[in-house]
């Protein structure tokens, strides 16, 4: 029993061609002396050319998907090898990430290696990056169930969701976007969508708190 | 009913004049344009040099404390305004955070506020700094329970420790150091060591854990 976990629509990308000749994407381009397609897009950085995007509030923010990975990688769970990590991308891109890995905790380090893995540079033993929609990604793990947790979702208690919709191979979806809902692509998939308090909450929690309620709550097997 | 949520012994200080003149501080401080003095230690920059410190292994981790600083914050408890949080550093100063500040999710403008706060640049409302150690926090907060989590505590169930030791004034203290225990000088302080699991887990985690705990269990008043 394999718990996948998949941060869907995350906010993680290369700078799109669109804003290569931007002033601030040339200037952090210069500044690490790559091309501007080898950098990660970052609001903190390319805000005022972020505006010409479409979805531009919900791209570009490398810093939420790192936290979102943190709080995965060091629960229990990951680190006993029961959960696998998926980061599934804006566009469309699923980074694979190798059972056990821990990804930098510097964001520094988790910066470059992004930058590295999405321009093909690293194809590595540790993420592998590939062309695929969330649906291909159910249908890839054979996900016998699909839980999407959001906001706007039924309000449940951990014990009811895990007990009711954790199966033999389940994916847990949570956004890895700042703002906003699940597209319709990841919407349609899901089997379920559960909300786990009445607050909007950002990723990092929301996945903290659903890998322990899963920890204490499943079907002991 | 407030609960304290103190990260203690915080591997988060200015470059310690020790180090002014070894290189790699000398060349991180003149990528920003800051005297040696106004830069984080940073283990990931300055691990040679810092090989040579007292306690290296356990100081300049600054990205460790931006996490669990946002694993914090990001609480529902904290956002509702149920928890103060407080950063006690490796030299003994405390960071006194102002109920309901959200601190910068991005590393970059995290490291540039410590940098100024810690240079005294910053007072700010939101972000006091004193010269303080664990024990005088405990007599400012009049704290009459303090808690602090550690693997070598008793293993103990949420529902167990937060109904034991959670109090009108508590504490809970978590280590905001990359490994080691506690000094003295906070074990003295502690009316209970808790551990949540039997494997080590990291600050951030311990915090998502705890927090969430101490919602759930907490006695309504």
């Amino acid at each position: 029993m394999l718990l996948y976990v998949v941060l869907v629509e995350s906010a993680l990308e290369l700078v799109p061609q669109q804003l290569w000749s931007e002033r601030s994407v040339l200037s952090s381009a210069k500044n690490k002396g790559k091309h501007p397609s080898q950098i990660l897009l970052d609001r903190s950085l390319h805000h005022a050319a972020m505006l010409k995007l479409k979805d531009g509030l919900r791209r570009g923010r490398p810093d939420l998907v790192h936290q979102a990975v943190l709080a995965v990688t060091g629960t229990p769970a990951y680190l006993k090898g029961e959960v696998k990590l998926y980061i599934h991308t804006y566009t469309n891109l699923v980074l694979d990430v190798l059972e056990g890995t821990r990804l930098p905790k510097s964001y520094f380090r988790f910066q470059g290696l992004m930058e590295k893995v999405l321009s093909g540079e690293e194809g590595s033993r540790l993420i592998k990056v590939k062309e695929m929609g969330f649906k291909e990604l159910i249908d890839q793990v054979n996900a016998d169930s699909v839980i999407g947790f959001s906001r706007k979702g039924v309000l449940m208690k951990p014990e009811e969701w895990v007990s009711k919709f954790v199966k033999e191979n389940s994916i847990l979806a949570i956004g890895g976007f700042p703002r906003g809902s699940f597209s319709p692509a990841v919407l349609n998939h899901l089997n379920a969508i559960i909300s786990i308090h009445e607050m909007p909450l950002e990723s990092h929690v929301v996945l903290s708190r659903v890998i322990y309620d899963y920890e204490r709550f499943r079907r002991q097997t």
